[in-house]
């Protein structure tokens, strides 16, 4: 297999993108990491900090694009950036999946219009696994600020496969985020989304969930809108970020507190873990034709290592070739 | 100073609500408090508990207005209940606030359409103080799915009010809840709202806010539309509640651990206050004419307590007139 690494993109490109391509290859050797990025700076930084580059693959590139761009600019003025570049790849069929920290925006325009969508996909969607502790894959998290109840449906056939897939579950729960159980509640859309996603026999609907049930193992897949899923993920992460800081504070009452902190120490490393994004590796772009994963804009080493890792999985999951099957089974409520 | 008080609305009415009030009117004997509720019911309730009602005025009423009545059912089948009358009361000078823990809909529609709306408020909104280290006054919290931009507009301004004179806050710092920080961000609503909101002198705006930012205090004031306030009052309330239940576990690790917690047990106490819905009384409704309080339907006497409480700084602090004297000052820029 051969994933192909962005490796100017991020706040800790290209080093820490580096540091985490070698720690993947050290774990998974079989596999093949191409990296794509100005190559003199790669050389220059790996040298500089000890690193060897020789089991890498280098692809050069012109630009970055940064997270100021514009989507669009990875097709148009920076499609020379190794973004451009790595995707481009990817369409040609020279690797098998791409990872970048890169600008979110630009990532997903140029995964629907170089790498192309799956067919009958309408949008695709970025998952993000929340950080809670039960992992909960959330469609859109942030892609598609409108999106249609057809799209929410088939978020929701995407998120069932990537959960079986990639985490196991034998028949995901998918609920719908809203403002209240009901049938009737939300807006028009919600509304809409709930019949078909209650209609829908390859869909194991658990219904509409409240914000104060998302954290309490509610569903494995939570589909909504980009606006609303930003929202979620985004408060999610702040409120885990504030617990983490306020156990420290509570720690660090006097000595007998620290001292049993020590002794709590793998409970409060799980827990920390839990709120820590990296553990997860990136988000997937689900619904274009080859695996592309979303790293952290403020990705390390680790967090990249386990990127790359999730990308191998995608791939040899078939995940692609499952999602296409079970939206063709559906086609015809499509009304395609 | 006459309080009305809704004692068969809640999931503990009447006895919690009874203790709040005996509770209340212990605290602030100056004040007075009227019950309207089944006389013969309360009466029984309180013998049966050994509590007086002997300093209370009572109200009968015929009904309660269920959690699964529709909004509308305030002014019509069920204008007779606690609910209707109370606020039947208020509307006619019979008290100066309402205090109810019952339907938010019912509340929110009798409040409209009985009390009546402030003069240039076109849409009241419930306010909630969300769960986190320094209180941030959301707006709206879940009654209006659907706002205009100079809705938005409105709520900053009440906020203002609200925060100032209830938290004392100098001049509160408004934000607009949003997908990202650039006043491009968001749906055509937040990309107006945000021109609204800069354009206004009056508003202390300090432009838009992510999720990740709300628990960090990024504002006083935090303005969105009632389906997104729902989301993020709701998900803060059970990201805390799975906070207090992580720390109770990693406490009862052992015989020390649970000894530590005892020594910690006031920075304990506070973290639960700080998650504790109870703490802060209710859920102002503001833009109406007098001021109605919506205490949470899980309130138990302390809770009612502080509801009662709070509705009497509201009156205290002639928020309505502020709020009508702000509202009319920026009439001019509404166009009207």
């Amino acid at each position: 297999m051969k994933i192909i690494l962005d490796a100017m993109s991020g706040d800790n490109a290209p080093l820490e993108i580096l540091r985490g391509a070698i720690m993947a290859k050290r774990e998974q050797p079989e596999n093949e990491i191409v990296l794509v990025g100005d190559e003199a700076l790669l050389k220059k930084v790996a040298d500089g900090n000890n690193l060897s580059l020789s089991e890498f693959e280098i692809i050069p590139s012109k630009y970055t694009v940064s997270m100021e761009d514009p989507p669009l600019s990875v097709i148009h003025e920076k499609k020379d950036s190794s973004m451009g570049i790595g995707l481009k790849m990817l369409s040609q069929n020279e690797g098998d999946a791409f990872v970048s920290a890169g600008n979110t925006g630009a990532l997903l325009a140029g995964a629907m219009l170089i790498v192309r969508r799956l067919k009958g996909v309408g949008r695709p969607a970025i998952g993000a696994i929340l950080p809670l502790a039960n992992p909960v894959l959330l469609l859109d998290s942030g892609a598609n600020i409108t999106v249609s109840e057809q799209n929410l449906e088939e978020f929701a056939l995407m998120g069932t496969v990537y959960m079986n897939k990639i985490y196991g579950v034998e028949s995901p729960r998918v609920g719908q985020a809203n403002n209240g159980t009901e049938a009737t509640k939300g807006l028009p859309l919600q509304i809409a989304a709930f019949e078909r996603l209650s209609a829908n026999e390859k869909i194991n609907f658990v219904g509409n969930i409240e914000g104060k049930d998302i954290p309490f193992d509610a569903c494995d897949v939570l589909v909504t809108d980009g606006f609303t899923g930003n929202m979620i993920l985004k408060l999610a992460e702040g409120m885990g970020k504030m617990m983490l800081h306020t156990m420290k504070d509570l720690f660090y009452t006097n000595a007998l507190t620290k001292f049993t902190a020590g002794l709590m120490k793998t409970k409060i490393d799980d827990l920390k873990l839990r709120f820590d994004s990296s553990e997860h590796g990136g988000a997937p772009i689900l619904g274009v034709r080859k695996p592309v994963i979303k790293a952290h804009g403020s990705s390390d080493a680790k967090a990249i290592k386990n990127a790359i890792y999730q990308a191998s999985c995608f791939v040899e999951s078939n995940i692609n070739g499952e999602i296409e099957q079970l939206i063709e089974s559906c086609r015809s409520k499509f009304g395609k």
